[in-house]
């Protein structure tokens, strides 16, 4: 087991001014570019469902709970609203193995595009799928089968990513543990990335992945239109919440995202109307895997088909807008913040 | 199944100002008090371990990944630093079946105590305990079972308390459905609350709980001297930090947090110089369960040895200072301020 030197750019020194009160000590370095003045933040569930549990699990404390009812398939929602808002509000989805924490402070410690966005002035909504981080799981699958004889082929896999894995699907090299020459992404924080990596825990719910969808419909019904960012696993769900809530889906951002759910007569019903912009890093290129060449061509053909039916869709190849070097994570590269002002510029330009 | 209405306190009408810019409509109606102007905020983990997973569990959409190594025992942790930062930092750490989000919005669109502190000139550091919520958990134990053939009596047992055992367990009443008649906790946004509850999945990870002491340990070597508030589960894991970091915590603050493990010896070590204060409310009186009669009794005698052997420390029992109905969450109670303004106080007479 190795114990990794954790949060290397915050050395004890950087927030030591705060127990000193304001005197001598000099400011330490924050993690935002610039002061984040909030009229609003805080977070809430949508998508809940009570379901009874054979199987709620014992407390080690309190021991073994009879049956009852818990609440499953929510999705944690939380939100930043800046003071003099004036963008359109962002929802922000991440993709397979990650949480919202792919939006928050980059593994480095630099600032990351939820509060980016925010300082931007647009309202941001950061989610965790349904199943994962603190929109929590349904353990009861797992229970069953250690209390009460379920068979345990039976069981949900928790899909966790190794650093191999990872590795190669998430683009920072084709194999473990040699890098891309031009790599964008912060290796030298991979310790602080590999931590936020989480099970794929949604399998334990019934409908798996597809509460996600639901859940991202009603939070629109609740917040009203938004611009919806999606990644990598997400990128079809985004598709799905299109087709769901076609006139509160402002604009569909999909980074590195699945297009191949698409079809001729969704742009005709929807994407006619909904803009579109699918981003590519030139590290996808070349790689026949999950988050290569197979995928992002058939984004190329998305976005050509809704163009072709009238709407207004964006395919972007960042090598071919003179940015090399991104990773599958490039909400995390150390050009993060470049990207996010062309996805603005993209906003200001096709959402109305 | 009962799909519940979600976020009623905030219809869409409330954030509909962002989508019609600053034009006819009044501004919202805000979760928080007043405005929070942050010099910083974000995220990071501490305490990651990589260690090997033979049983990293198969992706959905690229299949099962060989065993290779994974991270686990990291933790989550979120920070809000004010602008103008006048407070001693303060670390939050919730409960069993709770992650992080006890200490942000309430169930009923209020204000929690992490944004209200930070409001008041404290960074305030939010985490969420190693293997619960954005800290992830080890799925192995869970795939090796249904891969490869190990014991299903060796499965962690993964507690998700059904809502008979919340109801009785977090004291908002003797047996549900009855609530206390006195009760502050707001029964009106239950359906919100019990969405927040997760799997204490840190069973599955080797150490279990004794992983977040050693992460807030971690933490306060990071981030330097702090008050340290513990609820419930983790009122024992605070004890522990002291024992770990005497010099770090500058005041623990146990929210019905147990302390049956404190011992004369601990008192002369460490306790003589790290201010105490355990706070009950009056719905634990009465109660022989986890969060009643004689783990605050328990907690009263330690308050008293503590001050016996030249300590300083406080038992805060709520209705004896003149307020009433306060439920095991009371972070989250109607009257979750005004307590909040109780801590800022004892803070103020006892934290150097």
């Amino acid at each position: 087991m190795k114990t990794f030197p954790v949060f290397a750019r915050f050395p004890i020194s950087l927030f030591s001014a705060a127990f000193f009160g304001a005197l001598a000590a000099p400011a330490p370095a924050a993690t935002l570019g610039g002061p984040l003045n909030l009229e609003d933040e805080g977070s809430f569930f949508v998508n809940g469902q009570s379901i009874r549990s054979e199987y709620p699990g014992a407390s080690l404390v309190t021991g073994p709970a009879p049956a009852g009812n818990i609440t499953v398939n929510q999705m944690y929602v939380h939100y930043r609203v800046p003071a003099g808002r004036r963008g359109v509000p962002l929802v922000m989805v991440h993709g397979s193995n990650h949480t919202g924490m792919t939006y928050e402070t980059t593994p480095d410690g630099r600032e990351g595009w939820a509060t980016w966005f925010a300082r931007q002035g647009h309202p941001v909504y950061v989610v965790d799928h349904s199943g994962r981080g603190r929109s929590g799981f349904n353990p009861t699958p797992v229970n069953a089968v250690r209390d009460g004889g379920a068979d345990p082929k039976g069981l949900p896999t928790l899909f966790l990513g190794p650093i191999d894995r990872a590795w190669a699907n998430f683009r920072f090299g084709s194999e473990y543990p040699k890098p891309f020459p031009n790599l964008q992404f912060p290796l030298e924080a991979i310790d602080q990335y590999l931590a936020q990596l989480v099970p794929n825990a949604e399998t334990t719910l019934a409908g798996g992945g597809r509460n996600t969808i639901d859940a991202l419909a009603v939070l629109l019904d609740k917040i009203g239109p938004a611009v919806v960012v999606v990644h990598s696993q997400s990128g079809v769900y985004g598709l799905d919440v299109v087709r769901k809530r076609p006139n509160l889906v402002k604009g569909l951002v999909s980074i590195e995202g699945g297009c191949e759910t698409l079809n001729q007569d969704d742009v005709a019903k929807y994407f006619a109307r909904v803009p579109f912009v699918s981003v590519w890093g030139d590290n996808s290129i070349g790689a026949w895997g999950v988050n290569g060449n197979q995928r992002r061509e058939g984004c190329r053909h998305a976005v050509n088909m809704i163009n072709g039916g009238g709407g207004k869709a964006t395919f972007l190849l960042l090598p071919e807008a003179g940015i090399p070097g991104n990773s599958h994570m490039m909400m995390m590269d150390k050009n993060n913040l470049q990207i996010a002002g062309l996805l603005r510029k993209w906003i200001g330009e096709n959402v109305r």
